[in-house]
């Protein structure tokens, strides 16, 4: 089975030693790429940290609106079918026949318009067409003081991290700032799908009631993987961007960035976080 | 023109505070997709800080193989034929004559192997049958003491990160640790890409005496970029992964990682770094 972490020579200098240079083993985070077939077919390419690949896959297809439930799956498996180690980096779905297969005609790429252009307002309503929640709906409510101690809960949390000082991490916390579950990944994208892969497989679809939190920053595509998993509140460490922003307007969506202890800023759906 | 930042009101929360929380204006980081187009055909969208657009894309293509040096491309412009604002979010590439169309189909993803499975491996020998330049015969030779002041040159040059606190940096350096070019986005692989469409364009290929530096982590792909820009040397901020030592050794290249004054980790070609 793949690991999460790899052993590696490394030389350290310290240029305010007099030691010069030495030589010294090291952890590194592992980066491997992992295919996500359906029914055989090739569907995308990710370079992920091993472990929890079928959840990667299901969060994968979820957050492009593919499943929205487990049952929308009928198998999804290591592939098998060779004894070559590389079977660890296939990951093969089958689909209940009543999904509609995925879309793979690069052409049909949904950020793209039949115009000469694509624009932030044209990728928000192409992820609005395939969101099966209505996330404005949903009541949630955080004490602030709450928020404010999630991060250093994940970080505790971190077990490669702390060996390898290289991966970002997503957690899923209960609005009393309980940790649900803890990924792990090289690519923050594929931190957040084992997440939600694991609520998917777990069937707790809407997270309605949950809080998702990010190592780094928040970007679209995050806010888009949590509005097609039914969150209300996505929070990062750092910085948003405005397209994320906007999204999380769109949404109905409460969104957090700059989560440091005793502060945070929030961008969107204010009226979620109790101070 | 599309700008590289957006101003959005924000609510602050400070818990420790008896305040509360208060509302004002922010400055975040511009996230909008880019489509790149090969005479007129749509090849990828990334989603990325609009500015330096046209470095982007010829800096993306460079990387994935499809061009090599600037004669390459006979013309390179944001999409012109309407007047909507998402005109500046198409980059149009004409190739000369001479050069290979990019294959799109998703099945031939380079990644993908006829057999069942991916694996770290067949993706560092794909680059390799990609590359142009032997980057082991670059005797390129930099002072550790250079190397470790780089960071703090790159982090005073960034201007966006300042007001946003929200984007990553990628920096092309001689080996007397002078700045020639910085570029920040989003996306990690878009500043890289940014900076290399930029050397491209000046003639620069090989940068067989230049030192690439990245504010986040390195990535296989990010040392890919490097390989195909004919760099011997890629320095990051944060860790490499385990697939970016690989391709490094691979391609003879020198990685160094954890680049924090006063010290260095060096995961391949230690050589290349004098203490």
């Amino acid at each position: 089975m793949a690991r999460s972490t790899g052993r590696r020579t490394v030389v350290t200098v310290d240029v305010s030693a007099s030691s010069g240079s030495r030589s010294r083993q090291d952890h590194l985070a592992a980066e491997e790429p992992l295919e996500i077939r359906v029914r055989k077919k090739p569907l995308a390419v990710t370079m992920r940290t091993p472990g929890h690949d079928i959840d990667l896959a299901m969060g994968f297809l979820l957050s492009e609106g593919v499943i929205g439930e487990a049952t929308d799956v009928t198998t999804a498996q290591l592939c098998a079918g060779t004894d070559t180690p590389n079977t660890y980096n296939v990951v093969d779905i089958v689909l209940d026949p009543s999904v509609p297969p995925p879309v793979t005609d690069p052409s049909r790429n949904f950020y793209t318009t039949s115009s000469c252009g694509v624009c932030g307002k044209a990728s928000i309503d192409a992820v609005k067409t395939k969101s099966r929640f209505d996330v404005t709906g949903f009541p949630l409510e955080v004490a602030a003081k709450t928020l404010v101690e999630l991060p250093t809960k994940l970080r505790a949390a971190q077990r490669t991290f702390d060996r390898t000082g290289g991966l970002h991490a997503a957690g899923l916390f209960t609005t009393d700032g309980e940790l649900l579950v803890l990924r792990e990944d090289v690519g923050r994208h594929n931190a957040v799908d084992k997440v939600l892969g694991w609520a998917l497989r777990e069937g707790r679809l809407p997270l309605s009631d949950n809080v998702l939190l990010v190592s780094g920053r928040a970007s679209f595509e995050l806010v888009q993987k949590a509005w097609m998993a039914g969150l209300p509140l996505l929070a990062a460490v750092s910085a948003p961007s405005t397209l994320a922003v906007e999204l999380a307007e769109e949404s109905g969506m409460t969104l957090v960035g700059f989560l440091r202890e005793p502060k945070m800023n929030i961008y969107a759906g204010a009226q979620r976080v109790t101070v």
